[in-house]
Formats: structure tokens, sequence, C-alpha cells
């Protein structure tokens, strides 16, 4: 399977420099590209490799293009471009539709004739399979859940009771959602388990990465946009709301009836407090903390970067001494005023 | 199903303000509250939806009883009170005894009568189960593993050999319990492994959330106490020993041979070093890194919370000089000290 | 089964203070060993045990020797010493060869007649797995992974479609290796995936801990070298490459296209940015944020320890006012200078 670089361009809304008959049947880095591939190039960081590229082609923003010394498609967004045409050349493998003789069904399901209920996938009761949906291997389906049409769950993926998932959704492996929320009430005795009878609703065109943990709200629901994007091992507490389109990177948590607004980007490692709300549009840099509204849309970031660890040994401690410095600068700041005082100069 | 409020004042020593013949049937917000439900007041922020609130009853503090429009119950712990009614309005799903066909089963396993083995649950040998547990699907459970009376293991669970869990606990799913703790020894051609031989043990009434991590013992057992509560993705470290009603909140791990004690309150993303201590009763707040023993009761915290970006960037640069800073603030000391001396006024 | 200290003084290279026909035959910690087992010292803060410990042999370094009042085995690493006589003590249990019954094969498989497929495995179209392989409960391999001889999977594994393991490599429960990875390009109506057609290479003797999440490359693939140890949940993004024996601690994650180097440790709770290189050597102490490249190996950290909650709070709200304090002092300084030229001290 190939495609043409003409046929791309159009379909694209690209600018070509060169053959709209070329085709090219595989995507490739710039690095490692030969003969038949499509690379491109959005991060400055790579744009040493383009020279000595040896792709057939390559998709690249207008003040790239000079230095180009292959086909070229222009875009106003590159790699946009470039994952479009990647799905064309590389699809979704095909499975065929049907429940396999090693997978269990509750009673009452509404299955999708164009399903697939993979060996070893447990179903409870009532629940509801779009069409053309993937249940894979070993995955765990509670009672009363609800998948809409093209949503795939790659493997081992348990979803409780009553969660809903939207259209074109995509789950990976080890991922759980609709587990009970970290609701436990304080006692003389220890703790009182409070029960979470919320349920969890995704939107459409949502993707979790693997070893995620979405929360079952504890009265309400918790619920994430359409669009949103979940990388690995994000923890989203009870009754979070994620507004569409937020993408949030691995190892990030956001604690109980925290919002995050649309369109947010979170990185890595980040930790949003309960109860706490983020407008639309805010940026969170990887390792950030947030543990207050955030009503500004913005870039945000908490981050202390490694130092050799001598250094940041004393690094530390001055931090931790930072209130008697104080103390000393004011101090300083009085003699000095009774110094110029004294001469006539303040 | 309802609860009448006079019963609920009874069962809970509350004092009704109200009809005590007047039934509820459900929980919810005091926002989203209609008639026949019940809500609760504890956090304050929420306190200004108590006029317009329409439930049919609110378990509150005394001190909130004035604005509570409707019935309302007045309790000393207003949130457990509540744990308990919503416990008993949304008892847990009942199962159905017995070892679902697409089990397996190991030999010497004694499985009481009144337990449920679900679909894909692989079970070893001598494996014991006691009265009215519930092992869910595609669970796994190694040889020897002992599963007290009450214990419910969610779905896709792992428990490796020689795992005990003590009686009425809930594992939530894609936890694994008993892998092998993080030894291994430098050598010169690489790590040589260090067998973990311990085993796991937890008390009754543990909850652990979803995709958490507890490993085994490297030669004696790791061991959660009786009433502890983790949250989601918690990793607890070989050989570790957390006291009794200790909760630790989501992404906080606990490194090797760290012993926590009793009715500690671990905040989400907090990380705790190993072959250290922390006494009974310390609070830990969300990511904080404790890398020293904590010996004195109170409340712990070391985080740094986010800024707008660029401002965040010139005080992180700041905190790298700072041990510039000290040296010109001594500086600037020794200066005012001789100008001082030389006026005559230090 | 037992050992003689003879037996393994000549084995492991240790000079013996005792008798060595005397046995050993289980593994103990030195504050609970008793008669029959064996102990080692490592960390000098357990050296206070020694005296009353009643092991009947301590493996130790030269220089604790004297103190010790038992058989000893004088090692120059007493703890891998430890860990190859552990082995020796413990080795792995057997496994019976052959595919369980209630397991899943796909076509064109080549599993070998040495190893065990174990029951609720599913495996994919063309899998190759080698000789003495353990596949346990519930693991599921996508088509075309491949598993070199004498690894294993323990339960609840996930591998993704073009996996490749090596030889003697060890997975915990719940680890997923080869999800997509978290690419996405913005676009004017949200994000466009960008497919992840890489695959993930695993070297020999890699043991990876529970929960990790190991992402398959965007275009190439996603390599961990030849005896690489990884805790448990730790995420190793698309594109991720890590040298040769390095070790990462538990819920440490390595960001898109990071190269890490030979033999780095690298502690708990680490984040490692995107697209930058680590070389060989380099320690990275728990909790530390890497944000740029480290090309000069030692011993890196950036984590603040906790503090008194209300000691931290004003500490914290300095940093945050580092700035103003600086401003100050610079004031200050000029103040000074002034008064000295006055004084004509300067």
């Amino acid at each position: 399977m190939g495609l043409a670089l003409g046929d791309i361009a159009i379909r694209y809304g690209c600018e070509l420099h060169g053959d709209p008959d070329v085709v090219v049947s595989r995507v490739a880095t710039l690095a490692s590209a030969g003969s038949g591939s499509i690379a491109f190039l959005a991060n400055p960081a790579y744009r040493r490799q383009l020279a000595a590229c040896r792709a057939t082609a390559v998709i690249l923003s207008a003040k790239d293009a000079d230095e180009c010394t292959t086909h070229c498609l222009v875009a106003a967004n590159p790699y946009a471009v470039f994952a479009r045409v990647a799905q064309e050349l590389y699809p979704d493998p095909v499975f065929r539709a049907g429940v396999h003789p090693d997978a269990a069904v509750g009673v009452d399901c509404n299955l999708s004739s164009t399903c697939h209920v993979a060996a070893g996938a447990v179903l409870g009761n009532r629940v509801v399979v779009g069409e053309n949906c993937y249940i894979g291997p070993n995955c765990v389906l509670g009672d009363d859940v609800r998948v809409g049409r093209d949503t795939q769950l790659i493997a081992n993926v348990t979803l409780y009771h009553k969660v809903t998932l939207g259209e074109r959704c995509r789950i990976h492996a080890g991922t759980v959602i609709g587990a009970d929320g970290f609701g436990i009430a304080p006692d003389e005795a220890g703790w009182v388990k409070v029960p979470q009878i919320g349920g969890v609703v995704l939107g459409n065109d949502v993707e979790i990465g693997s070893n995620c943990s979405i929360d079952r709200g504890a009265i309400e629901d918790t619920r994430l946009g359409n669009g949103v994007k979940l990388d690995n091992m994000v923890q989203i507490a009870h009754n979070v709301v994620i507004g569409d389109h937020t993408a949030i990177a691995g190892q990030s948590g956001v604690a109980g009836s925290a919002i995050v607004g649309q369109r947010c980007l979170i990185g890595g490692s980040v930790a949003i407090s309960g109860h706490i709300e983020i407008t639309d549009d805010v940026s969170i840099m990887g390792r950030g903390s947030v543990s207050k509204s955030i009503l500004t849309k913005g870039v945000y970031s908490s981050a202390l970067a490694v130092e050799e660890a001598g250094k940041w040994r004393k690094i530390a401690a001055r931090v931790k001494r930072l209130d008697t410095m104080a103390t000393k600068l004011r101090e300083l700041e009085n003699s000095v005023k009774a110094l110029m005082g004294s001469k006539g100069i303040g």
C-alpha cells in the first residue's frame, strides 16, 4: 500500500515541492529514513538532520523547505499531517466480529454483531457494547457497563459496574475505570468506608494509557470530556471533571472533586490537589504541584531541576534556613538605614 | 428501601431536628439533592450550598444546624454518620456462592462453600479462601495464598504465593501483592538478584485501591496492620511495616524496610525513603519527600506550589544561587559591622 | 537442602572464619536469625545487631569480622555473596512444561516444548516462546511477540504485538509492555493520534517490577539493554533507550526519546524529561527532576525533605519571594558601597 505525494498534498492542504506521482509506503524518522519512506520535521532540535535525510519525502513547515533536498510537503502543521498520513499507511489491524468461546458473558447483554469479545474477557450482566468495538483478552466489564461504538479495550482492562464509555475511545492494558474513590470517614474506631455510588462517564475520542486508575464518583459521576487524552499511570480520583481535549502526561494525578478545564496540557508527574479548579487553556509543566485554583490561563511550573548532589545539599540547607536569612537581611537594612541616617545620606 | 430519620438518629446518636417518620431512600450532594434524598455537610467550603439545598434531610454539625431549612440530623461526626447511612442504603451487591466453571483451581485448596470464585480466576495449590469471600474475574492467586473471610478481590488482582489477607479486606482491580521486592546486589558483572523469600501479611479491614504494588519481603514479611487504607497506585516496598489505621493517598510510595506508625495520614504523591521510621499520628502533606525518620507526631510538608512559569524560572534560578546569596549577605554583614565599628555604633 | 560453609567459601571466594563442615539451610536477618540460618551484614546501620546475632553463620566484610561471635564468611561484596547463597537455598519453583487447556493460543505460534503456558493466558498469532519459559496465568501476548529462553512472565502481564524479550528476563504482574506511546498532534479540532508503529526490545537478564508501563516506539523501537532492572510502577515512554545494567527504582518515569546510559542508578519517584541524554554511571537520588541532559557522571539530586508544616509554609513563602530578597540585597550592597566610599574604606 502506498500514497502518492500529490494525493497527500490535496487531502491535507499541503504545498508540494516535488513530483505528485511519487509514492511513499512507510514512515520513518529523519535520521533513519530510506527510499520509499516519508518523514517529518516539527521539533527544531532535529532540523540539522534534514540535509542528510534520505527519505523520499518530508513533511515540514515553510521555513524549513529550503533546506530540504528531497520532495517535500509544506504544511501549516507538519506533525498533524504526518499523523494523518501515518494513520492511512498503518490502518488498525482488522479483527473478526464475534464472541470468543473462551469469553464469559452475563445475562441480558446487548453486544453488537460487529463487535469482538476476545478470549478470557468476562462481561457482567446488562452490558451494552456498540458496533465495531473490540473487547480484548482478559478484560473485565462489570454489570451495566456501556461501551460506545468503535471503542477498543486492548487487554486486561477492568471496567467496574455502571461505567460508560463514548465512541471511538481506546483504553490501554491494565487500566482500571470505576474502582471505588478513596472515601473514608475517620471515626473513633478507625475508618468508615463511604460507599462510592457514582459512576464514570467518558466522552467520545478519549484515549487512556496503560495502568491508569479512574475512580467512580462518590455520589455523582467522575467525568472525562470529549477528546481527553491520558498517558500511562494517570490517576483520576472520584468526582474529578476533565474538560474536552485536555491532555495529561504520565504519572500525574488529579485528586478528588478537582475540575480541570478544556484544552489544558498537564505535564508528567504533576500533582493536582482536590476540590480546586483549573480554568481552560492552562499548561502545567512536568512535576508541578497545584494546590490552589488556577483561574488565569497560562503556563505554570514548580519543578526544581537536579544539581550535583553535594551542591544540592548546600542549596537545600540554605532553603531550610531562608527564614534566618530573611531576618538577617532585615537587620542589615536597619543597620544600614541607621548608618545612612547618621551620615545624612538616607 | 428507605430509612426513617428517627431510626437514623437513634442508631447513630444524632439529634434530629425534624420529623422522625420521614423516610430517605438515597444519598445526594447538597447541590443536587432532591426529594427523598439525604445529604451531608462536613467540608465548610460547601456550607453556602445549605440554604438552597432541596434534600429531604441533611446530616451536619451543631454549628451548621441553624442554617438548614429542612430536616436535619445533628452529629458529632457528620461524615462518618453519612458513611454508615450510605452503607445501609447501598448494600454490597449479593453474589452467588460457588466456583465458576471458567475458573481454574489447583490442588489441595480449601475454598469455603459460601465463597465465590469468578470466571477467569486462576488459583494455585493449597489456596485457602474463607467464608463469604469474593474472588473476582481474572484474579490470580499463587500457591499457599490465604484469604480471610468476607474479603473481596474485585478483578484482575494478582496475589503471589504465600500472601495472607485478613478478614473484610477489599482489594481493587489491577493491584499486585507479593511481587518480588527490588533486591539486587551490585557485582562486577552487573546485578545479582537477591531472592525475595518473605511474604506479605495484611490485617483485617484493609482496603487497597487499584493498580497498587505491595512487594513481598526479602527475608521477613511485608506487613500492613488492621484498618490500613491505600488509595490507587501506592507502592509498598519489601519489608515495609504500616501501622493500624494508617491511610495513604494516591501515587505515594514507601521504600524498603521503612516503618510507618499507626493512624498516620499520608497525602498523595508522597515519597518515603527506605530504612526510616515514622512514628504514630504523623501527617505528611501531598507531594512531601520524607528522607529521615520522623519521631515527633505532627504535620509535615515540603511541597512547592506552581507559579506562572516565567516567574518560577526566576525563582528556581535564585534557589540555585542561594549559596552565592548567603555569601554576599555574610560579606555585607562584615562590611556593615566594620562601618558601625568605625562609627562607634556597633 | 543445605550448604556447607566450606563449600560456600570456595564457590564464592570468601575467607571462612569457622568450621567448613557446618551446614546452613535457610537465610535470615541478623535480628531474627536462629540455628541453621545464614545472615549477612552489608548496611552499616545494622552492625549493632551483630553481637547478639544467633545465626549459624554471617557473611560480612573484613572490617566487621572481629565483632562476629559465630562462624563468618568474609567477602569483598557480602550482599552479592548472600544473594548467590540465597539463590542456591531457594531455587525457583519447578513448573510443568506444556500449555494449560484453559490457555488460548493463536495460529502459527512456535512454543518450545519445555515452556509452560498457564491457565487463562491468551497468545496471539505467530508468537515465539523459547525454551524453559514460563507464561503465567492471564498473561496476554499480542501477535508476533518473541520471548527469549528462560524468561518468566508471572501473571496478568500484557505484551502488545511485536514486543521482543531477551533471555532470562522476569516480568512481574500487571506490567504492560508495548502500549502506544503518548503521541498526539494538536490540531484545530483537538488531537490527532500519531500511530505508534515501533516496537519494544528488551535485552537479556532484564527484570521489570509490577505494574510498569513500557511503551512501544513511535517509529523506531523503545529499547532496554541487558541487565536493566526496573522496580514497580516505572514508566518508560516511547523511544526511550536505557543502557545496560541501569537500575530504576519505583514510581520513576522516563519521558519520550530520552536516552539513559549504562550502569545508572535512578532512585524512586524520579522524573526524567523527554529528548535528553543521561550519560553512563550517573546516579539520580530519589524524587529528583531531570530536565536537561547530564553529560558528566556523578550523583545528582533536587529533593527537598519535609519540615514541620508551619515552618515549611514560611520557607515556601520565602522561596516565592526570593526575587524580592535578591533585589533588597543588591540595594543594600549599593548602599554599603556608597557608605564605604564616603568613608574611604572601599
